[in-house]
């Protein structure tokens, strides 16, 4: 098939790449030019502006777009929709919110647009090991777009299969699920997300309690262990309940570096994890564990807290308690 | 009645103060001769060791231990039911764990001794306010101390009665209050510390929304309230749902320093929080507020994690985000 | 001063009849009658429409809407912004979300209109204790208004002063307070309702750490402690650390019913916290106990989770641990 | 090597299995006779007693425990102290406490006997993927069982290998890890474990969050996403970065029973957990995530809290509310 990708940063070049080596036509566009000159360089068709893009893509035009969320995916989405019409396709590859891409759906069905949102997990490692894809599609954008998906999943890989799983839909373990109708995919993306923040919590706080017991002077001294954290993450690897694709990269950091130095230790959050907390409010469902790992890294990012400051202070009030700076 | 305080510091002199002005007579003893003479000069006997308080106590001799919980409290109770005989009562009206008391009373029931355990909330204002007292005691005990445990309460004060309240019942009108047996009055004491620490950190948090507000470069400029917290405490004192004593202590930290800049924002935590923690997992209480409450204390005394730097470490594994000092 | 109340339910007769006693005029309206028949055989001017309610006013003309939060409040406010004018003043006292206070007084401010934010807290409560009020105004605003404030508020009452505060600035002590402007009134209202969440939680918790204790089978024969939760919450009104109108709410409910039977335990949130929450979460402040408190109330409403399931399953997968239904 | 088994329940039949195929001599021990007799119908020595396991054994000889925790592990392991001599070694293979360990060492040790603990993970799937263990160990007796680990573990499969890692420490590559002196092992395994029911949890709220989403009234009815949750378990096994052992079981748990209607929900906890927040707790160690993943299991078995009626008599008390069972 042919189609175009616009925004060519590593994720959406590497999709390019990946489609193109499964014999699928590709028409390139960014504002960055080296970019567009640089997937032209291995076949694809460089286009200089949206319209371009548009003149050089065959009815039913496809355009993915694969830029940051926000104001640029807007943008170029809302320009898209001027450009294109009945039949016609955009997907939203890129970390959108889950509302917009419902408002955006409608925009363009009143031109005859189909809208799809995809949810990718698997980052940097897509080119290689395939992306795992969340869609969001009315049924014949998707039916239209399975050779498209098809060829950018994983694919069944060396995975074991499950058993028991209905032999008549094979996309969930090719790594591609058509999740619902439109702002369905970003919605199960976002979850994921928020998942992931819990899994990486869990793993670091207790990662924190075998580090902090070496030397620790609270404990008895036949318990201050002194525990080698790179060979714990490798061993957890090999038959353990908690081995993960987490771990593996756990494992893979912690090898080249024991004491993690070369990291700040202030986490950033990219939205999804807040997200994820917002639509778990809105529907009235409690997560306890997606929040904390949330808030930690909020609080990894300041030096201290007021609030820590006013419990000294109520500590000194009630009970004379003094808890001041040396 | 007379009795004997042993352990005179701010709290034990306290105690016996309050006890003399009501009446009774005090044996005062403390290792730290100064704090022996200073109580005795307001009309104590003072004792010179702890056979000395023995000695000087008419039968049935009654000692209130005032001491460090630990090993202090515990070699002290230990020396006293060598000391004492039958009919006698040991008061421990430190903050032991209510385990140590269950074994304690019965090594005194092997004796025919008395324990009797005291939880005490009210800290350095109790010579003014009155001590709160939860108390795990046998009835017969609990009968004899009445007069010293009326004398040491609160009373009625200017509190507004409860209404419906069982009228034969109204020691805990007056502040003091017979738990159950030998044990359960520091097991109140311990969850009442334990719920201190659940509102103290609600306050610290809501605060912190609040003081984060001002300038916070993530709203939008005109959600960036730039609030005055010390007037904020105040307000909620008069006719808000959330007034409280602890409300009171933070509006008079806030008026005299409303950066609280003399606090250094390490919070440290007493174990009761942890004991009830504990307690709670054992009975398989849910208690989500409580632990969270006291794991901020815990990340308040550390100035980084090494499960921070293994979040940022995996994040740099999938994504490629580099979270590095600079 | 003249103003008009607009929605005479419970809160707002109770602030138009305080109002009165203390010798303003009102003007009152409802969409039902008989609220307004009620108010207005007690001193106040019956008003049949909003219309009529600006007919009755004198210049400046002054507004109280006291409306549910949502489409009730918006619409009046909107109404009324099309029959006010220049130099009044619209007052809204109910709920709303701070954003919206902050859209609706750019909407007032492009015709000259004021608009005040007025958090109120003390509930049913008001008409006796005075209402506490936190208020989002411009200065002239506010200064305008102070009598109003004033006379709603509770006044210094039996509280003790605080020590060392401004002697200029006694409104706080007085009840009410110039938050910032239009929008802070409510913001710092939802953050006291998203502290009293977590108090409420505190309280909670700890009772539920004692309720459990009795007859638990988890914990040894002398450990199991059957506790009086009503004498508890009675003895630490009085001199206690963790004494507060929650708790004396606790006590008198606990003195009336020990077991609570009459409620179902599947509690109501009212907005308020989930906003806090997601304030808390555009800005990056951590609010563990906040939201625990917050994810409690939605955990209580459900009688089990999917999750739970999930849980269940994979420790059947992993140990073939079964927890089935019986 | 020749070691014996005592007890051959489901693990420890499969560890006598595992370690037969591998060359080594079993001599076996069950108080329940036919487990013995099944392992002694598979080539096993059946022995008859502790005596005769004792008898059966060549030295130094070589003793695995593989009992539940408490009772059964301790007395036997008492037991064996009496009946072996210098240079001999028990191991606990169950999933005792550290700090157990640690007593039974120097208990041990008096002896001249080596104590081993062994934190195994794996479960029923042991005997096919092999077993993962943290081992405690001095490091003659770790050396000394090399051949017996070697053979249990797993190996290195078809893990893929980490970069950068040590050359010369290749154990823990092939599943088994030398954690430290005695405790140290289980020690590591409990973390293990806690970090376990953290993963747990995150899945199980994302996947509540996905299942309550479908129908749900507080939301928009574009937004009311009616997921697929087998097929999204499944395609996130491929090449997301969530993918884990876990997920790969919850994918199988959803392909055979959507609803998972045969789980009660009703989710028990193991101890572990436990031990892993009071762990933390003597630390220091904040554990938000840990804790709010055990905390949620406690709530799953009780079908509501005496808390929760708590919270409805306050916001009866102070704002009129009224939550009564219908």
């Amino acid at each position: 098939m042919q189609l175009a990708v616009i925004g060519l940063g590593r994720m959406g070049a590497n999709i390019g790449r990946r489609l193109m080596r499964g014999g699928h036509q590709i028409v390139g566009f960014d504002r960055n030019q080296p970019n567009v000159d640089e997937l032209a360089g291995e076949g694809a068709t460089g286009a200089s502006s949206l319209e371009d893009v548009v003149a050089n893509l065959a009815s039913p035009k496809i355009v993915w777009v694969m830029l940051p969320a926000g104001d640029p995916t807007e943008q170029t989405i809302q320009a898209l929709i001027g450009l294109l019409s009945d039949g016609d396709i955009i997907i939203d590859g890129g970390n959108s919110f889950y509302r917009d891409d419902i408002r955006r759906s409608k925009d363009c069905a009143a031109k005859g647009i189909h809208y799809v949102d995809v949810g990718t997990s698997g980052g940097v490692w897509g080119l290689e090991r395939g992306f795992c894809m969340m869609i969001g599609a009315s049924d014949d954008a998707f039916t239209t777009l399975d050779p498209v998906f098809d060829c950018l999943a994983p694919g069944y890989g060396t995975v074991t299969r499950t058993k028991g799983r209905n032999p008549n839909d094979t996309a969930p373990e090719r790594g591609y699920l058509h999740a619902g109708p439109p702002g369905s995919g970003h919605f199960v993306k976002m979850v994921h997300n928020g998942i992931e923040y819990g899994l990486m919590q869990a793993y670091a706080e207790g990662f924190d309690v075998m580090k902090s017991r070496s030397g620790n002077k609270y404990v008895p001294e036949d318990e201050r262990f002194d525990l080698n954290l790179t060979d714990i993450a490798e061993v957890w690897r090999r038959g353990s309940v908690i081995s993960s694709w987490l771990l593996d990269l756990q494992a893979s950091a912690l090898a080249g570096d024991q004491m993690l130095e070369k990291f700040s230790g202030k986490v950033a959050d990219s939205g999804e994890g807040h997200w994820t907390i917002n639509a778990a409010m809105e529907q009235g469902t409690p997560v306890n564990v997606l929040a904390a790992s949330l808030f930690a890294r909020y609080r990894s990012r300041t030096d201290g807290t007021f609030g820590d400051k006013l419990l000294s202070a109520m500590r000194f009030g009630f009970g004379g308690h003094v808890e001041m700076p040396q």
